[in-house]
């Protein structure tokens, strides 16, 4: 049920030089199911990570804050599917710190090096003896061109693999972009259940991509949201490892903007892929909020009408009941908003004006916006000049039958 | 499919001396339907009313607000459905003025003394011709025992009228509380798209009435969600008409608890009727907070899980998929919540002790408490002795179907 969700073609994926990937079946929760994913990275690669808000972060999101923070370069990522070591204590950390420490034997490395993702259901036992054992496959497999396979193996409830890759010239050299994703429920801002990674060959300072990390999050896996849900073990990483050659060292360089719109962009596409193959999505939702007094206003009316179960069924449904989409602006907490400097567009109709149905507005107009599968709202307060984007899904009867039987 | 919501025999349904009320057939949306009602409220009557945030407020929601303001004894009621003349503007406010004066007019009243309500679908006119024109059928119906006529004619998704009555002695007096209350989607605190009316015989001073209905209304309506979207039309009433003879004038009289613990259990009661009505709802559950530093965080954490669709459709599937309840108390906001003191309870059963699932914990004892239609889920935060509670219920594939086809 993928809304435009587009797979490339396997010869279009470039692999980043510095950046080896390899799989393994584990049978973490299923036989026979590719569940481990090992990314090994080359010398001087800059690692910088975004990470999960909830207060349940998982296992995995602690310890690699932990090891993030040590200092130590990072030279291996390790991916499970099908457990999140959510909810699992004391236990769940012991069995993450054995995984990293099993992968740092076999690399002969520090277990701080590593950064470990885990991703399925909370609350149940990692089977860290499986995982371990099928770490030296993994390594056996090692390869440049396993993006294509690393986007399937990390899937859980996807229906599709979340893969991006371009070229750029920078410097009169090529600069390679590849990545992937994965999610498709408990998906909101600070962040989706969703694992992302992002590589390029281009060298980065490591405190320059820090700051670059976070700002292509805010505006690509934070301004995402399926369900309201937001997960124990939400990671966006981000890998750069020099070996094209240029390197960015300041915003001020020349090559800064270039690099950072392409890093961005690839980060918006990956995630709005989340978004696209959303459990039981038939439609692609862009809410756009204007005129907005402050970015927090934008965001909060922005994500009031993303998450709200009757605008998502009325567009499920492609009826323009545009009611609902006023009665969210409504209760989305600005408490001094005036009403009737509120005008709302879908895609190019305006349907309310000043708070109202707007005089010209004709339902099949609404209704041919709605029979799209992909539809703007736009909404513009009157208030400001803050402008915010979030994207998001329609709620189907698919999506319940896919959560009332996940575990079953 | 509502959740053991019971109609009470028409035989047990007490009027309430002082309070008439007449329904007739309008055809504001569909032809042969009672979409009309009127309550005539004898002189002396107190009137009290609690009504939505949403900055959305319908025009007869700012109608009621100014009438209510202006001082003049409230002495009718006057309720449709099918229209909630929401998202209307100054046309709206034109019709909603124009019915009240109709009345007004037929009761040789001023139009300042009559609450007008509709419910319905946002964002279109109010035919307020055949409203008008069908109030002289509605009065020529007036008659005391036509609670549970109204009960029916106030409904619009609802699949059962919402009823309750009682009669308490108080001074060696006889006192009788009969309410309705319609609603069954956009339910979510502040308050829900639902309408209460709640009479008693009894006296109450209205400045203390105000007080005690605005407590009513924090235990009781306002902590009730279905999806999470707070209508624009919510409004609760309740009507002290005196004829009784008992007169409660301070919370310090005598007979003031036993009166407001019998008018509170009334509205916690039709409160919880629209839960258990709610659009496809099979599971009733109650979300109980304790141990919260203060009641703000305990209802944040009650609403992060009462809202959570995950959570919803888990229980909808009878999956005690519990991970999903430590996420949703994990992002509810509580931004320096130790996980390591939060214990979970399934009715009975301890499922997670210090932020993990609990030792003991059986999935079967899970499953066994998720199969029951009612559910109770307790969290203990360890932070403080505030405790909130809150009502909601699963989410279910009917919720799809009725919510994406309302309006067909």
């Amino acid at each position: 049920m993928a809304v435009n969700l587009t797979i490339p073609p396997e010869s279009s994926i470039f692999p980043v030089a510095g950046v080896e990937i390899g799989i393994a079946e584990a049978g973490i929760r299923k036989a026979n199911r590719k569940d481990l994913t090992v990314f090994k990275l080359a010398p001087g690669t800059a690692v910088a990570g975004v990470f999960t808000l909830n207060r349940f972060r998982a296992a995995p999101v602690q310890v690699c804050e932990s090891h993030l923070a040590s200092g130590e370069p990072i030279s291996a990522l390790v991916i499970n599917t099908g457990n999140a070591n959510a909810g699992t204590g004391a236990d769940g950390l012991k069995a993450t710190r054995q995984t990293c420490d099993a992968l740092a034997a076999l690399l002969n490395i520090k277990a701080q090096q590593i950064l470990p993702f885990s991703t399925g259901v909370i609350l149940e036992s990692l089977p860290v003896d499986r995982l371990t054992q099928a770490l030296p496959a993994a390594l056996g497999d090692l390869a440049a061109g396993n993006w294509f396979a690393a986007a399937h193996s990390i899937m859980t409830t996807d229906t599709q693999p979340k893969i991006v890759s371009q070229r750029i010239e920078l410097d009169g050299k090529t600069v390679t972009i590849t990545g992937i994703s994965k999610g498709a429920g408990m998906i909101r801002p600070n962040m989706a259940t969703m694992l992302g990674y992002l590589a390029t060959d281009a060298g980065i300072a490591p405190a320059l991509l820090n700051d670059m990390t976070r700002a292509m999050a805010d505006r690509s896996f934070n301004r995402i949201t399926v369900d309201g849900d937001t997960s124990t073990n939400d990671s966006f990483i981000v890998m750069a490892t020099g070996q094209s050659g240029v390197q960015i060292n300041s915003s001020s360089d020349a090559g800064y903007q270039k690099l950072y719109d392409a890093l961005a962009a690839a980060a918006t596409e990956l995630a709005q892929k989340i978004v696209r193959d959303a459990e039981g999505a038939t439609k692609f939702m862009t809410i756009q909020v204007e005129q907005a007094g402050n970015a927090d206003e934008a965001l909060k009316v922005a994500y009031a009408v993303a998450q709200s179960p009757l605008v998502k069924t009325a567009f499920y449904a492609s009826d323009p009941n545009l009611g609902r989409i006023l009665a969210a602006i409504g209760y989305a907490g600005v408490d001094d908003l005036d009403v009737e400097s509120v005008n709302l567009w879908l895609g190019d109709v305006l349907v309310a004006s000043n708070g109202q149905r707007h005089p010209g507005y004709q339902e099949e107009d609404g209704q041919r916006v709605m029979k799209e599968p992909e539809i703007r709202v736009r909404i513009a307060l009157g208030r400001g000049d803050a402008t915010e984007t979030v994207y998001t899904c329609d709620f189907s009867h698919e999506y319940v039958s896919i959560n009332a039987d996940y575990r079953s």
